[in-house]
């Protein structure tokens, strides 16, 4: 083989330092390269030689090659992009503050009654006008980052084997066997239930809905996160409920201790709705005492714990987070999710396990909706009862951080000064702090003229307080316009906030 | 040919009568099988020849055949049926009064809460204990009377062109193309609107749930038909509304008067809800002047008119009724419909026009569940387009007027006496009323136990007044099974009424 000292990353000129001969080769190897990372050489994005070329240029067989890059991956100096090979890794973002944690010394203020649908159809229509423009605003991935082909075929071979499936009524809680996958699936989220204990829905949000029905009244209050994700928002609006907003740190999420102290303080409370994992939009995961601590909380003080878990499969972790539920000992906890993120946006996939609300809310999805469409069950079905999705859901992660990368490292070098954000750790959000008084709303309507989608703050709470947020997701594949794109926002962003 | 003279319809003995040589043919050989009806030596159900054993038999053309039977089945006095030949017509029933009208010199009684969902549950419990009884209890036909296959491949068609219609998320009030189709097709019920005035729903029950939420509050009183469509009580009681019962009349449906009365003396009516054609139970179809003077009654009285229309294209008529929104000037009519009943029971596929309150709808349901699944809905849109579901309609029908020929006369003959029941215009309902004092729930038990299902009338009302009533539906094609199921419930009954 040609000595190590000869050679230079791209084969050119040799590196510095000798390596101690002591070292197996695979190693060497490795080193050579993370000095050419660190010293500059070899730059974030730059694609590492292929495997043929690896081996042809160093000498060495497929299994040192595949040994050395391994070593690289695991010290996250490079990255693995299906079908295109190894990338360079682009470092977290650097130069610009974390998120700043919520000041929770200011008591919660009043329940209100919530008035967002104004808003939010406002901004619908007013991004229609633009159908063309670059969708950051979102939050699906793009289609190819889903399993399209697969449950395509999943598709017709359900079609094919039942041909009644769309003319014979279904089963009101949903179809038995997917039932069965997914209560023996729900184990992995520390969920012990049966097929019987889950009703199908029409997606996470009729979920949350109808657990929302089950313990309300219309004019009671709801605690939830601030900021929240608009759809519950939109949800308590339409229910006539009031939301009373408790701070959510961007580190560690729903603040329990102010929660704690509104629960004290306002005895309406009938229910507490918390993202845990992968909260929209700040991207946090509740840690596990956190969690366990809410899940208490909620119990001891009678009130009903509305888990909404659409992203848990998203988080980058050796184990997946566990949901709320987890902890859930006397049926306290209602869980809500569905695979609308995980797997397939155009399936209005969900369910819901009631807790001890459960014969109440199967009333009332009987009485609002009947039973789910049986195809996309089968479908359903059919795809979790192998490992297809497992395969796809470590796909999906790591095209989505590949992505978050690229997108922190543009942000941080485009955004104005004053800008905060902390990369998350999983899913597709950027929640980002402009400097105080930049108008959200003004960064939308300029951003559109630009051919620009992103969702400003304005949504997020009732109370006005993130009208200088953004939420940006990464769903486009294309991350060469979406660069292009985060630039341009930057650039404006920095003109409105002057 | 063999002179008429000498032709019995089994080819033995001549008919009585020669008829005059000036008749055509054709009508000669129809009269000769008129008179064999009329004795009773052809007897109903019986099968007639077929058209080659007729050729042969009469030495006759195709056409002249052809001609023979299509005067005998326009004076209704043979069927066809699809793939099986012509049958010697079952008469509409007779030996049993028609449904009693109802007492409209009682005043309404006051406006209650619901409590029908403890009876439904202990209904539903009772017969999942039975799951292979036969199902006269249910409201939709057998899946062998739906398009199985044609949905099926146009499912796959529309699976194969739009590989992503599982993956991406679809418009949020649903498909346009398909709302272009159905507001085409809507002319036909006399309505005039444009894709963009409906919204897709989760099936009509989600439609009428999003109707009630948009023009009440918890508490208001809604003026509904008497009996009704218990899905809809179950609705009433989740949405926490008080229902006044408007009696309704077999032959001519919501007793207009009752209601103009109940307007002026229950000022807290915030919405009446009218099946207009094919009411469930009662299987009316109400007369225009009524549909007429209900739609300006609501409007004077500034009272939302929910339409709940599923079982129009049921109705055997030459022309298909028209839907209460017909009628609608100024926005009053909330028009709810879906295909679950007249194609695909399988399809979770509804929609809404919610006249002056569409925008509000719109919301409730953007925040309820958002839009439908997108392959249902390419598939319907295909399907809708050609003439494919016209053809379906018109077998659908002769196959339900058929089935509903031969329980009606089934009822007639096995019922005990005081039974009443009026046989429908169409649909697949009969509403029988056993002897004052018969408990249809005891009747439902003792079905059970002898493997038949049936809907016992204490579902229908929240009064109590049907509980000598029963919902029996003809959705088996096996006639002859569902023949001895109706004899025995007649015997059951006659012994449960003594």
């Amino acid at each position: 083989m040609t000595p190590i000292t000869q050679l230079h990353p791209n084969g050119e000129a040799p590196p510095a330092e000798r390596l101690p001969d002591s070292q197996p080769l695979y190693r060497q190897l490795a080193d050579h390269y993370r000095r050419a990372i660190g010293s500059g050489v070899l730059r974030p994005g730059d694609r590492m030689p292929s495997m043929r070329a690896f081996m042809q240029r160093h000498g060495v067989s497929l299994a040192t090659a595949t040994e050395s890059y391994r070593v690289l991956e695991r010290d996250a100096l490079i990255d693995a992009r299906p079908r295109a090979g190894y990338f360079v890794r682009v470092p977290p973002a650097a130069g610009l503050p974390a998120a700043a944690e919520p000041d929770l010394a200011v008591p919660p203020g009043a329940a209100q009654f919530v008035g967002i649908h104004s808003v939010i159809s406002s901004i619908v229509s007013t991004f229609q006008r633009y159908p063309d423009a670059l969708n950051l605003g979102g939050a699906t991935a793009s289609p190819d980052l889903y399993p399209t082909e697969a449950l395509q075929k999943a598709a017709l071979r359900a079609l094919r084997r039942r041909p009644t499936l769309l003319t014979a009524a279904g089963h009101d809680q949903g179809d038995p066997e997917l039932r069965a996958v997914i209560a023996r699936r729900a184990l992995d989220a520390g969920i012990h239930i049966g097929a019987d204990d889950l009703i199908m829905t029409h997606g996470g949000i009729e979920a949350v809905n109808l657990a929302l029905r089950a313990v309300t009244q219309p004019g009671d209050t709801v605690a939830v996160e601030s900021p929240c994700f608009f759809g519950l928002l939109q949800a308590l609006e339409s229910l006539g409920l009031r939301a009373l907003e408790i701070p959510a740190s961007p580190s560690t999420g729903l603040a329990i201790d102010a929660l704690a102290f509104a629960l004290q303080t306002h005895p309406d409370i009938k229910a507490v709705v918390a993202v845990p994992n992968l909260q929209n939009p700040l991207g946090t995961v509740m840690p596990d005492a956190h969690k366990a601590r809410l899940v208490e909380l909620c119990a001891q003080a009678g009130v009903a714990l509305i888990e909404d878990d659409p992203y848990r499969e998203l988080a980058d972790a050796a184990q997946p987070p566990k949901s709320l539920k987890a902890w859930d000992t006397d049926g306290t906890v209602i869980h809500c999710t569905s695979f609308n993120k995980t797997l397939a946006p155009g399936m209005r996939v969900g369910w819901i396990n009631g807790g001890r609300w459960h014969p109440r809310i199967g009333m009332l999805k009987f009485a609002q909706s009947r039973h789910n469409e049986q195809l996309s069950q089968v479908v359903l079905g059919e795809f979790l009862a192998t490992n297809a999705y497992e395969r796809h859901l470590r796909r999906l992660r790591d095209r989505l951080r590949i992505q978050r990368e690229r997108m922190a490292a543009a942000i941080a070098t485009s955004f104005p000064d004053g800008t905060r954000f902390t990369p998350p750790g999983g899913g597709m959000f950027f929640w980002i702090g402009l400097p105080r008084g930049t108008s959200s709303a003004a960064l939308f309507e300029a951003a559109l003229k630009e051919g620009i989608r992103i969702m400003p703050g304005t949504v997020f709470s009732n109370s006005g307080r993130f009208d200088h947020f953004i939420r940006l997701s990464c769903p486009s594949t294309d991350m060469d316009l979406a660069d292009e794109a985060v630039r341009k926002l930057g650039r404006l962003a920095g003109r409105i906030a002057m």
